[in-house]
């Protein structure tokens, strides 16, 4: 039986006169759009926009929402509480739901932006406000959780379905996690040390830490990003990768998820 | 045969620390709720809460979208493009109702809010993108229009629900316009008054305007506000007035609209 | 020779169609205004008008920055960069001074509002940023510092004039921290209670915890609250109960600070 | 006598993620730097960088004040009131004002940003508006107005500073006013053009009209842009030009003005 998995990137995150990224370019690569609904980035007029493009490319669409920070573009964290975060997370939903009418597209996942998302892998109450934000606007959205996440333990409890993410530019610590950040060489820039490990992640279903343990990790959709041109190639070297492997690169309403 | 007549009211218009108006009191008046969405006044929480309100009361309610002007609380003209305004009152309907599926509600009207009405009532484009907008994210959402105005004739022109709006507390020119709020005498705050001018509105089809000419006007909705004690108090004088007048007060998703 | 003490109260915290406090009330009995920036809450004319107030009451103003957090009212921690910090507090003060000129008022004092005050309190580097954001903009600003914390020891090292925050309404622990909100209690309603707690501190420089240790701590300024009408009562009587021990209740530019 | 003439220039433009034009190019070229104030665009962070990079290049810096709109960003007609108008202009100042602080440097012009000063140039309200809030804040900042408009007659009425400011890349009409960007060709693309229009218009003190017209005009600052290399291009071959024809190019400080 074949492989399947996803690649999904984070989209329309300019507004009114301001760019980010190049959307054109990653929609090519990708089968799963994140669209900033407005609050971290974004706009109503690009979030219809980059559905129409998305629709055009075969591009399924999910909701990305963040905190409401244009300033510091969702990457701080804010210290909100649950059930203000619960509705953060259904408005911005319902937001892109309405602009994805324009071009007879349904929202059909959700993947929290930033330092949102952060908050989320680690924190139980953020990551069941999100699920329940989810279920509330509708229990078909596909919840995109960190793969071995308190994001992942809420889908499953809330019955929601569920896409585990991992990542194709970063190392991982031997518990799972990944590798800070701060510590050099975490961020793999090389197209070809991503590609074997995300080959890897997802044909023999396990993440090698920078140590060289092997973990056990199930993955359904791998986050490339489309803010450089860098990562852009980046995310293409490991499209062909992955294809090269015999794995097909699929759109996340295409897989059989749960 | 029974003639009927719906109030409405605009509501959730405080957000965080901030409170305006009995939305309580208003809604045992009241047979529908204009919800702030979060642009002119309003946030998540309070528009979670207010249709969960309204539900309770039996009240349906509505998207009260305006300008992204909270300093401003949507009264202060902006001059946007009719396809910005599109975009802008779309997001605002999505984001409601997915703050309506907290409660199992549906939003079913849509009545723009303070400048964003008084343009639209005037200019066909701006009439046009709101009525685009409810085309776009639900054909069966009742488009509220000032009677007489743009607004009526660009729902008869896309074929939405119409509920065309009267006021109690406003004198009418000769010409069916409003009498300039500039005028002496211009808003009525005599209860009585008011409820005579409904009456007649409703039991006769028409207006008689502050000279005295009858002009022909259908009215479906009445507008009354819930900002101040004596506003409230005008309210339920209206109401009551309208009952001893055989009138039925309903929700507009009762009327049969068009 | 007379002890002097100051009380000071948060002002301004409405704008545009939203009204928070009686603050003509507080300012009766107060000796210095914080006046919220347009972050947490507040505008510019909102801003200005107060100022004029204040002035016309004989009661210095203060800037009242806070987090860029309408929805949330600057309650919610942001955790920002401690450089981005310095510049959201210079930018807020600079706009108040602006907003003063209109009156040929100046800002005296800085206070930081809510999440921010209390992360100050704890956060070493947060307390030095607002502290340099202070010291740029105009070195002869009051720090107004919760006694004891680590605003206290920012200002210290700055070189800035301090005013040392003491709570009416509030318990304190053995080790001269409040006591949380969370235990019953914590918080003080009764006028009378919290009289006796003030004149203690201002008149033995010592606060007595809740288990009855006595802490030596040395206040300049006691923090009052306009928000409701208990606290203003409270307020009144605090005051009236330091008079009444002969201390002088003077605006923080009058006090012998450092 | 030698004949000196400003180049002003829009910037800081960006904020958090978000970049717009090459500011180090611009700085290279202009006298003078009008600096977004975070409400059409730009944030404190951004203000206070761009203040030093101007101070590195000699460039003196003026306050660029928007319309509260950062989706728009400062290009949509927002109808205040102008004594709302005057608050929003004066808070934006004495925000720039401070972030100055930092370098140690003073904050000399105010130049209203896109639809605030077309609004501004025709309606007489806001161009005193305007002024007034410069007057309050510091009747020494310079008003820098588009020549002939009400904003000049502004500035002289309220006795301040004033830079007559005019267009490189614009046709002008007989009547004086620019023509409208609807008409094919109205914006100058071509910088040899542009070239000669500037010089003729600040040796000459008139303008040439696109029909040939010749308009007496002063004019003592001329604005030039940096959002696109053709602009950067068009704005360094203009200041050659000027200074091949023996005009000298300085900030606005250092101009005799008034």
């Amino acid at each position: 039986m074949a492989i399947s998995v996803n690649l999904n990137a984070d989209m329309g995150e300019g507004f009114g006169a301001y760019d980010i990224g190049d959307d054109d370019a990653i929609l090519k690569i990708i089968g799963s759009a994140n669209i900033a609904c407005g609050f971290h980035a974004g706009d109503p007029l690009t979030m219809r926009r980059v559905v129409q493009r998305a629709k055009e490319e075969g591009v399924s669409i999910g909701a990305h929402p963040g905190f409401n920070d244009l300033w510091g573009f969702g990457r701080r964290r804010i210290d909100m509480r649950a059930d203000d975060l619960e509705n953060l997370i259904a408005y911005q939903i319902g937001a892109l739901q309405a602009m994805a009418a324009f071009a007879g597209e349904k929202v059909t996942h959700v993947k929290p932006h930033g330092a949102l998302n952060n908050m989320a892998a680690e924190n139980a109450d953020y990551a069941m406000a999100i699920g329940r934000a989810i279920k509330a606007v509708d229990p078909k959205l596909i919840y995109v959780a960190l793969s071995g996440s308190e994001m992942e333990i809420a889908a499953e409890k809330l019955g929601l379905p569920l896409a585990r993410e991992g990542f194709c530019d970063r190392l991982y610590e031997d518990d799972g996690n990944l590798t800070s950040r701060k510590v050099p060489g975490s961020v793999i820039k090389d197209p070809a040390q991503a590609a074997r490990q995300v080959v890897h992640m997802v044909v023999e279903g396990e993440i090698i830490s920078r140590n060289g343990k092997r973990i056990p990790r199930k993955v359904d959709t791998l986050c490339v990003h489309g803010d450089e041109p860098t990562a852009i190639a980046l995310a293409r070297t490991v499209r062909e990768a992955l294809e090269a492997a015999g794995v097909n690169v699929i759109p996340l309403t295409e897989m059989a998820l749960r």
